[in-house]
Parts: structure tokens; C-alpha cells; sequence
């Protein structure tokens, strides 16, 4: 183990000093299509290499090649954290190797896997009456609990989500053959149950913390519906169900232990690496009767119910431990303080975004996305986007409505500070500045007026560095 | 990041001193069920703990709840290795914490992926044509080729396997709605393409290596019979694909490069850690059109491939890393000579047996795996099974195929010598000599005949941790 060891230290160095200058590098990867790939061997070697050559390729070849998700200048899609003790964990998870499919294959993934969903399920405040496992990601819990649903009635082939709800159901329809049913939504992007139509519906998803705005579906009306259609119930709550660890929070997933199923992802808001994406039921026993197919040489004396039986893979990952070890290491006080910091600058940014004539806040703020555009044509704000990206020193999303184009501010890395937040509020502004001046410096070509050089260098989207550095992390 | 360095130095010693010992640990787990759960506290804790707690926890709590995949001494299910390259990738993998969802998302994560399975492809020797993409598991893998097939032509309903294909295509089949037809094998346990039935498939599940006796499906002839019926063919070499990496292996795999799509686990066979599970595909384009549905608030500017077009998870983890890593530092020489000794330690293993008076093998042996038992009925095979696993020393698992159980044992552990196999011999003769000692004790004692007590200590199954070591690692 002498080279594991002495590995070992060189790759802990480089997380560690990748982690310390996270914030200073691109945000957005600046590579062309095609580029990182042309830059490697086409084939695998034939006799071995050292770990450092992985390491000095990493460094020289990917490290243009990735967008940072780990930088506190990361807010687009959801914002995410690999927190420090995730990391860690995952090394574990590698070195113990374990491989869950029966629960004798490894009887402490097994229930520390239930544990620790277990404990996520009490700091989020839902009953008991909740057992849970992890999925990779909500995609596949959402077609995992459309399965189970499926399998309580088979003849009902209609799948019914909000018009914005995430993609997955759609896929999880498509994947399964089912109809979807999309129901509009009011002026706050809220499904509307009194358009939910015919009581055919096999299950209905619905979303607290939309990927588009955030927007939050009125679950207790939408359960109440599903009860008396004889509908399942699932509560696709991967970003905001983290918010419920505040008290203050917590109104905005009212209902959501009416649902027979919940999706949350600790991956996104709760500083575990990827993957993790927890998927709570009342109704295990539907899940076991639709996904339990022990084959005979699987079979042991053990009466343990195995996390194979509720869930698409046989084979499953030590996942719990790096969910255990986040847990731990925060505890509920630091999970909480982190989560609250991320409201708080949103709400500073919504403010800032507010008070700034020629720009207009577009969907309410309920957790730490701001939905917002800069007054002007589509095009304008697709432009603005793809210049602030450009520039490395931050990266933003987009989302579009009723062919109405915004942008979208998502803070949630752990390392994010108001100083980061300011920021990307300077950059939109200077960006916004410049192409305005872009315009008229257009429009001044047009009626003869000299570019005098300054504007068109700094208009034209070469800097692949980031320029301004407020924060000295 | 003073204490991320110096957790990550406790952690990776701890992974090593790991690795050093898991020979001597009793391979399977001896605790209860419930037995890990409850020696953990209920709820998670108000106030944040050091990692090093998370460390002691895992030592003091979990360890014995854990089966060593690890183990050299694992000869259970198919033994994997988490390799050292491959455990240090992971930590990399969750330090960079990449979501691949859109090209632009991570370009490396994408291109890597693409480049990594390519390299594996030329290793198998599986002609350009093949695109590849890793899953997690192969459950994954051969539902979404299902998936792909059913897009085909989804007034297709039978999904075709051999009786003794892997649970996962009747999984397959039961979570999609299709009807799973199973065909009757050879005295080789192989499917009969004479069989395979009315032309009126969807798909066909063609196995190379099976999980219960390793057996190869004739795919020359399936895929001729695919080919008229107008079926696609999954090809699912998730074991022993990895071994036409050598030469003189490869024969086995013959015809599989006729097949629509073919599924490889680095997980298992080439010491890629949990979860590395490899699918190609000749026709990625039905693919593409079966998964892809990318919602507006993720679509950007640039036109490559992405790799959640292709899959059911819209997020990916950076697992090409690790497959790479691994690739890198054994290289085709390395990976070569290990999965060469394998064989070897199988083939040696086999002719014990073969040579043993009142043993048997009872099945084909092509790769690391033998399947054998002794004289006398299923109930004793269980019974010797049962003492083996509860010694701890060894880890083997079972089969049955019309009603008759046999024993496997399967090499696949890179830190498995010829001492840990010959041991497994040891304990099995041994363990079978105190059985029948027993059943002559219990013979005596209903004939009045005393116990001495030394019997009774002997195979009461008391022993929890090995007695016997017969190497020094």
C-alpha cells in the first residue's frame, strides 16, 4: 500500500488545492466542442502508468474541459456543493467497495442507508410513517414511483404534471408509454387543480420548487384531488424539500406529507456529492410488489427486506455513508445556517435586482432562485447571458415562459459569500452597460460615428479569465 | 482546507490499513439484521462532529456489519475489486463534483466518457461502429435497451431470454409491461435458438457468461434469428465481457458485435469501483430518439451529443474518470495478466474438484467461475454452504438450475493469489468432513454411542472470525 499511500496524499492535495482556487477559475468551461477529446490518446495504453500521470493529464487536459460546479460563482440550474466530508466519504465508499443487493451483501449499507434517509426524513418534518431509500438522481425516482403507481392500475395511462413541471415526468411517460396530461398554471406558475381534468389519472407529480421558478404546486388541494380520483400522489421537492430543515421554511411544503411519494436530492442542497437523491413513500409495500423479483441465486436464510426489491438496480452504491457523513459533520445547526445564508442572498439579490431601474424581478422568490430579466428584447437578455457566461467570472441559467425569456440566479454552493453575490449582480450590470453601448456604437456606425477601439475590445467576449476579483478566498 | 487536508490524510490511511487487512476479516458479514441500526443513534445531531468521529463510527459500528467485497477471499456472486487507481478516482471524481446533464454542463465529463468506453471498446475488440455511454448497473443498462427496442416497434410485445438469463430482463420486462417469453437451454445451459418461438419479439436478451453457471448463448445463431425476425438483440456480457480483453478468450464472445446493443461491467471484472457499468450500442440514434427531451431551461448554444439524451438520469456523475484512471494504470498488459491469472486460479480450482473423490463440477467452466458440489442431496450442499460463509474465512455463494443446487466459486479479486483459492478448498473439505462426522455423531447418538465434545466444538458453527491463514499478505 506503500503507492496507494503516497497516491493517496497527492490526490487529497489536489482536491484541497482545486477546492482553494475554485473561485478564481472560469466558471463556464470556454472549450470547443471536440477539443478536450482531440487533446488525449485515441487508444488505452499498453503497459501501466503512474497515478500522477492521471493527476498531470487532469491539470493539463480536463481542467479547461470542466465547469465548475464546485465554484462559489456557480448559480446556475440549482447551485450545488461536493461539501468537504462528502468528499471524503465518497473515498470510503470507493475503498470499502461495497455492493448492496442483498441485505447480507452488505448488511450496514443496508441499514445505514435507511437510517440516514431516516434522520433527513425528521429534520425535514416528515411523519414516520415514511421509509426511504437513495436513487442516483429524481429523474429515476420519478419513473421509479410512476412504476409503483402503475402497478396499483395498470389500465390508467395518463400521467398528469404542472406545464412546469421538470422534464423528468415527461420522460418517465414517454419511457413507459403512458399519456401526460400537462394542466396550466396560475399567474405564480402554481398547477391549477381545478384544471386537472377527468379522475383517469394513473399518479399526478407535483413540484414544490419548480426548475424553472422555484414556483411551488398547492399540494393539499392537488392531494385532495388525487384522493378522491383514486390517483398516487408524488412530490418531486428535489431542490426546495431542503428547505424544510427551517421552521420558517417549512409553510411552503405544506401538504407534501399528504403525497404517497416524496423526492428530495441532498445532491443539490444539502452539500453531498453527486449522487444522491432520496425517495421517501408511505407505501413501501406497492414499491417491493412492483420491483421485488429475487432470483433463486440471490436467495439467503436472511428475512431482511432488501433495497433491490424497491428500486430499478440490483447492485446499489455505499451511498448512505457519504449522506451519513454530511449529516454528522454539519449537524441540523449547520445544514440550517447554510440553507438560511442562501435565502438571505437571494433576497438581497431580488432586492438589488428590484431597486435597479431597467430591470424587472419575474417570478416570486420563495427559496434562493431569483427569476429576472433586463428590460429589453429576448435576444437582448439572451445575449446579456451568454456574454456574463462568457466572461468565466460567473454562470447563470435561463429559463422561458410563455416565450418570455429570464434569467435565473440560483445560489446554493456552501462556499457562495455576499461577496460572490455581488459579483454577478456588478458583471450583469457592466455586461448590460456594455452591450447597450454595443448598440449604440452600432447604431453610431451606422450614422458614421469612429469606434474608438475601446469599446469593441471590450465588447467582444475574448476574456477567458475572470477580470474582477472581489473576494480574496 | 487545513482540515480538509488532514481528514483526507486520516481517510486515506484509513482506506489503506483497509485494504491491508481485509484478507484476515470474516469475508461475510455475522451480524443480525437490526443488529447495525440500533447500535446507531435515532436522529442525526443538533451540532456539528469531526470527521474523525464519522471515522471511529465506521471502525467501532459498522465494520462488522460490512461483507468484504474486498477480500481476496470473496469468491461470492462475481468477486469485483475497488483498485487502488480506481478508489483515488473517485475522490478526484466527488473533489470536482461534475454534473453532466448538457455538454457545456462539464465538456471533460462528456468527452471523457465517450473517449473512456472507446478505449474499452478496442480492448474487446468490438468494431468502430459501437457508441458507448456508461450506467450505473446493467439492470439499468438492459432496461434502457429495452426501452430503445420498444421504441422500434411498440405494438411489440415479448421480451425474449434464456431460463437462465439474469432477473434483470424479467425485471425489465414486468417494469415495462412487456411479456417476458423464456426459452429452454442446452445441456450446457445454453439457449437453444431452436426455440426461440413465434417471430412476434421486441427484443432479445442473447447472455455471455450467465450469472448463475456462466454459460454463453449460441449469438451467431441469435442474431440470425433477430435479424429475420426483425428483433433487436441485447447482448449481456456483464461479467465475462471484460475477458476478451484476452486473445484466447475471446472466442466466446463470438457474434456479439452483431447485436443492437452489448453491456460490460468494469465493476465487476476490471477493478473499477462500484458503480461502472458499460453499454454500446451500433444504433445510438434510436437511442437518442427514445430518451432525449431536453427542456428549454437547459438548452444552449452548442450542438454536441448529450450524453442524457441517451439515458434515463439527466445529471451523471463523472464516473468516465475512474474508468480511465484504472485503464491508464494497469494498461492492456496489466489487466490482461490479472484476468489471464484468474482463469488460472479457476481452471486449478476446477481440477481439484474434478480429481476429488465424492465432488463434482457441475458446469462448463469458460471463465473464473466454477460451479461444483459434493456427493449427497441439496440439503446437504446448503448446509456445508451455510458453515463455510458462517467461518468467515471465504465468501462463496450458490446456484440451483431444476432444483439442484451447486456451489460457485468465482475469482475476481485483483489481490486474490493461489493460496486465498486453496484455502477455499480447505474450508470446503473440511467443513464437509465435520458434516459428515456429524450426521455419523447424530447416527451414534440415536445408537447410544457418547459425544466426546470435541465434535460438537467443532461444527457447532460457533466461530466467528477465521482460524486458518494460509498467507502472509
Amino acid at each position: 500500500m506503500t503507492s496507494f499511500r503516497e497516491d493517496g496524499a497527492l490526490a487529497v492535495d489536489w482536491v484541497a488545492s482545486y477546492l482553494e482556487r475554485a473561485w478564481e477559475l472560469p466558471v463556464l468551461s470556454q472549450v470547443e466542442p471536440g477539443e478536450i477529446r482531440a487533446a488525449l490518446p485515441a487508444s488505452a495504453p499498453d503497459e501501466p502508468e503512474p497515478f500522477s500521470a492521471v493527476l498531470d493529464d487532469l491539470d493539463r487536459v480536463l481542467m479547461p474541459g470542466l465547469t465548475h460546479w464546485q465554484s462559489p460563482r456557480f448559480f446556475a440550474y440549482f447551485a450545488t456543493t461536493g461539501s468537504e466530508p462528502g468528499v471524503l466519504a465518497e473515498l470510503l465508499i470507493a475503498g470499502l467497495n461495497q455492493v448492496g443487493i442483498l441485505w447480507r451483501t452488505s448488511p450496514a449499507l443496508q441499514e445505514l442507508e435507511e437510517l440516514a434517509v431516516d434522520w433527513l426524513r425528521q429534520l425535514v418534518g416528515l411523519p414516520e410513517e415514511f421509509r426511504g431509500h437513495i436513487e442516483d438522481t429524481a429523474s429515476t425516482g420519478v419513473l421509479a414511483a410512476v412504476i409503483a403507481a402503475r402497478s396499483l392500475q395498470p389500465d390508467r395511462r395518463v400521467l398528469v404534471v404542472s406545464e412546469h413541471a421538470h422534464s423528468v415526468g415527461e420522460k418517465a411517460a414517454r419511457l413507459l408509454g403512458l399519456e401526460l396530461r400537462k394542466v396550466p398554471t396560475d399567474a405564480e406558475f402554481r398547477l391549477r387543480p381545478d384544471l386537472l381534468g377527468a379522475e383517469d389519472a394513473c399518479a399526478v407529480i407535483a413540484t414544490i420548487g419548480t426548475t424553472g421558478m422555484a414556483s411551488v404546486d398547492p399540494v393539499p388541494e392537488i392531494a385532495e384531488w388525487c384522493a378522491a380520483a383514486g390517483a398516487w400522489l408524488h412530490a418531486d421537492a428535489a431542490y426546495a424539500g431542503s428547505a424544510a430543515i427551517l421552521p420558517e421554511l417549512r409553510h411552503h411544503l405544506a401538504g407534501w406529507e399528504q403525497a404517497d411519494s416524496i423526492g428530495v436530492n441532498p445532491h443539490k442542497w444539502l452539500g453531498v456529492p453527486m449522487d444522491c437523491s432520496v425517495l421517501w413513500t408511505r407505501r413501501q409495500d406497492v414499491f417491493r410488489n412492483a420491483f421485488s423479483l429475487v432470483p433463486e441465486f440471490l436467495r439467503s436464510p436472511d428475512d431482511a427486506v432488501n433495497l433491490s426489491e424497491v428500486s430499478i438496480p440490483l447492485g446499489r452504491r455505499f451511498r448512505a455513508l457519504k449522506l451519513w457523513a454530511v449529516l454528522r459533520c454539519y449537524g441540523r445547526s449547520g445544514l440550517q445556517q447554510r440553507i438560511r445564508e442562501h435565502v438571505r442572498l437571494a433576497e438581497l439579490f431580488e432586492g438589488w435586482v428590484r431597486d435597479e431601474p431597467g430591470w424587472e424581478v419575474t417570478a416570486p422568490r420563495h427559496f434562493s432562485l431569483v427569476c429576472f430579466r433586463r428590460d429589453g428584447s429576448d435576444d437582448d437578455n439572451e445575449r446579456l447571458l451568454e456574454r456574463v457566461n462568457d466572461s468565466g467570472e460567473v454562470f447563470l441559467s435561463h429559463t422561458r415562459f410563455d416565450d418570455r425569456y429570464m434569467l435565473r440566479l440560483a445560489v446554493g454552493n456552501f462556499r457562495t459569500t455576499e461577496d460572490d453575490v455581488r459579483l454577478a449582480w456588478d458583471v450583469l450590470r457592466r455586461e448590460a452597460t456594455l452591450l447597450a453601448s454595443l448598440n449604440h456604437h452600432n447604431i453610431a456606425q451606422i450614422y458614421g460615428v469612429e469606434d474608438s477601439g475601446e469599446t469593441h475590445a471590450l465588447v467582444s467576449g475574448e476574456r477567458k479569465v475572470p477580470t474582477a476579483q472581489t473576494s480574496g478566498k
